[in-house]
């Protein structure tokens, strides 16, 4: 089945502190989302990738595909008010038939290993969804103001790119917004159940503030 | 109330690859041990500390100590064969009328306000545990091999040192141990309730793994 991928790259980077948005912040003499880019196609050099581009960075994407050629003749879609309309928009580009992951731009240390198990369970079971263990104990807020423990080993961490059959994540994101939907996996969810869990890699950061920067810099190097 | 706090330097570090235990690993030319002193005696020159040490490493905080001399003088305890006993027995070296901090020799990056938080909570409410925001999707698994979507604003994932009123935490540590046990705000509660939580900070991390080690180096020279 053939494979695409979302790319959601509208995020402003408001949390780096910079001008630039940081999807356009350069990792080892090349912008992050170029890296990203290149994490998908050297997995599978056919698929079909969609970006999603906030309205105003047009003029910085045209200027990056300029100078790469990697980022040139992709589909571009255009962000929405939240990343909810965003990811809809991009998947109104994406065939029925096939099977999409849906990434951020900003994560540009997905392994080819963690592609292979989120694409392979999205085409056997429907869904794909990177996750890894969580290293820290964590407490659970009650509306009273109290909290309680949690059971660290029941719990994973999420990451993406959370890989779907198609037609079946175009069907889920036709329902109206709701402030429980955090990611496609909650989107997906809420009309076919549990989505399957794969394994992902702790390298696969999503970037956000300076010290994510300097931490990907160290990353980089140890990926495969 | 005079303050206290254990310093849990009882791990043997297996995760970072080499001989030394982590604790004893240098982040710029002092041991991670140091660090975790001067943060706390800066904070106050009169606190008690009790380091609680592995049996096999009695010779290398020997010759540690002969080095730094903000390691001298201290209150030694012997680690047990779990971190409930090794906790356990500092305890047994803090007077019933203080304030206790339980922190983890590895977390050398706790801030000046972190542990103002920490320990004015324990005094005003009888415990003080340090947390922030949870900065990705979580899911929980189910005991049928599913696993379903947390919301992620009512998480929190907890640092250390865990502050709590001396006469408080050691009656807690009377019960037997249980596997619920992942952490010392775990065995309050189970006596007295849910914890107060405080705002930890964000460079507090545990150092476990090489990486780590790097993103420590980053962040040292970022902390107040």
């Amino acid at each position: 089945m053939r494979k695409a991928v979302i790319i959601v790259a509208a995020g402003s980077g408001s949390r780096m502190g910079g001008e630039l948005p940081k999807q356009y912040l350069e990792l080892q003499d090349k912008p992050i989302l170029i890296h990203t880019l290149e994490r998908f196609l050297s997995f599978d050099p056919e698929m079909k990738v969609v970006v999603v581009l906030a309205p105003a960075h047009r003029e910085l994407w045209d200027r990056m595909a300029a100078s790469y050629e990697i980022a040139r003749g992709l589909t571009l879609a255009l962000g929405g008010a939240s990343r909810y309309e965003s990811v809809k928009n991009g998947l109104t580009h994406v065939d029925q038939a096939s099977l999409v992951g849906i990434h951020d731009a900003v994560r540009p240390l997905v392994s080819q290993d963690t592609l292979t198990r989120c694409y392979d369970a999205a085409l056997r079971k429907g869904s794909g969804i990177p996750v890894i263990e969580m290293d820290e104990s964590v407490r659970k807020l009650d509306r009273q103001g109290g909290s309680s423990h949690m059971v660290r080993s029941s719990l994973k961490r999420v990451q993406a790119p959370q890989a779907f059959r198609s037609e079946r994540i175009k069907q889920a994101y036709q329902q109206p917004y709701t402030n429980i939907f955090t990611d496609d996996a909650s989107v997906y969810e809420t009309v076919y159940g549990a989505p399957t869990l794969v394994e992902g890699n702790r390298e696969n950061i999503k970037i956000t503030t300076p010290t994510d920067m300097n931490l990907a810099q160290l990353l980089i190097d140890s990926l495969e």
